[in-house]
């Protein structure tokens, strides 16, 4: 077995004999408001393995470069190592969650323009939200690297919005995470995940949430929802 | 008696004969943590008027324009009527209070450069902070006033910290508030106060707090650090 070298809440991290690569194990645990909420879901890290290996594909394709390797069975993949950016990037195109909480923005309110947010990755201070001076002050990252970060996360945003209207979701809101390639020269990659733990997905027909939602707000059915998101994309990818 | 047309949490404004204008006066209410702290001082607007007056003076000189017209009496400002941009705009030069909490930088750290910060002047929501993006989203003010209202704060901290400095007085941190004149096309002017109730000073020699957090810490002679800073001020203005 080769060693662990971090374990995130929803993620493994496994050295290999390959110094630049890791192995990322997708785990069952399902965690919510900064892990004070917990439970476990048998086959969830399949399902979550499955469409962000579909997704991250398909981003690659469309010129963002991604960690991601290869997968090497149902819930691992093969990714480059990478020093990871301690801030979770979240892009929004409809209000809810934490900005309607935190703003007053009404739930549902279609925003005039995408909405990206840095959240410093912490658990102790409950990923606290940054502005882009703060971001530079605590040095997780430089000036330059902020506008990459944005840039990216709009692209991504251009990408996915209209790929999950064809399979009818709406991508509500997400959050994605990014490492230096130190193997090339620090450039930011797409790393971590993009899954319904890491989304927002409503039916557009229904408006039903397909997303971690349903563990948030109790609303049963997560393996189902989850199931119905990458049977989805794997009609079309 | 003039029509009463706000109160605030420091001050009430009045109408005057002149729509353009109107009188600003300096309450003697104390409150802290979004008004859930609450008390009185008196003659503490007084003081407040009065190191506000002199400091809007200086800020003028320097080519900082402000809504202040002149000091009435002890208490009261005639100022320019502007329609005030619903963001206080904090500017830190060391790091305590909520950026201590929220982010876990150490009390009492210098920050490398100046930070500044916008937070949503809304007392319901609890002055949540805000990116930039936020406050173009939610319409509080457009592009180009988020670099004016950076600039003038950035410059408001350029000319306070050596004159406060030259008293004897660390500034770490203070909010300001600016307004729309539409009797200038909508220029910006520093508007509200600059007092103790806004800033955070502390004694150049021994650390001693001479601002609002004697009263939000409960450390006890509030009028008397208040005057302390008057009288310094009084000094050299």
């Amino acid at each position: 077995m080769n060693e662990l070298i971090y374990e995130g809440k929803g993620k493994k991290l496994f050295a290999t004999e390959n110094a630049s690569e890791l192995v990322a194990e997708f785990k069952d645990d399902l965690t919510a408001f900064n892990a004070q909420k917990k439970s476990q879901e048998a086959g969830k890290g399949a399902l979550n393995a499955a469409i962000s290996a579909k997704l991250f594909g398909l981003l690659a394709e469309n010129g963002v470069e991604t960690h991601l390797i290869k997968p090497l069975d149902e819930t691992r993949h093969l990714v480059k190592k990478v020093e990871i950016v301690p801030i979770e990037v979240v892009v929004r195109n409809v209000a809810t969650g934490s900005l309607t909480k935190r703003l007053g923005i009404a739930e549902g309110t279609k925003l005039d323009f995408t909405l990206v947010e840095f959240y410093y990755k912490n658990d102790d201070l409950g990923d606290p939200i940054l502005n882009d001076d703060h971001a530079l002050l605590m040095k997780l990252c430089n000036a330059k690297e902020i506008e990459i970060l944005k840039q990216k996360a709009r692209k991504i945003n251009e990408i996915l919005l209209p790929f999950f209207a064809k399979v009818g979701l709406n991508l509500i809101d997400f959050k994605v995470e990014f490492g230096r390639d130190h193997n090339a020269g620090g450039k930011l990659l797409l790393a971590d995940e993009i899954s319904p733990d890491s989304c927002r997905f409503w039916d557009a027909k229904s408006g039903e949430k397909l997303d971690k939602d349903r563990f948030r707000q109790d609303l049963g059915g997560v393996k189902v929802a989850y199931e119905e998101v990458l049977r989805r994309i794997q009609g079309v990818l």
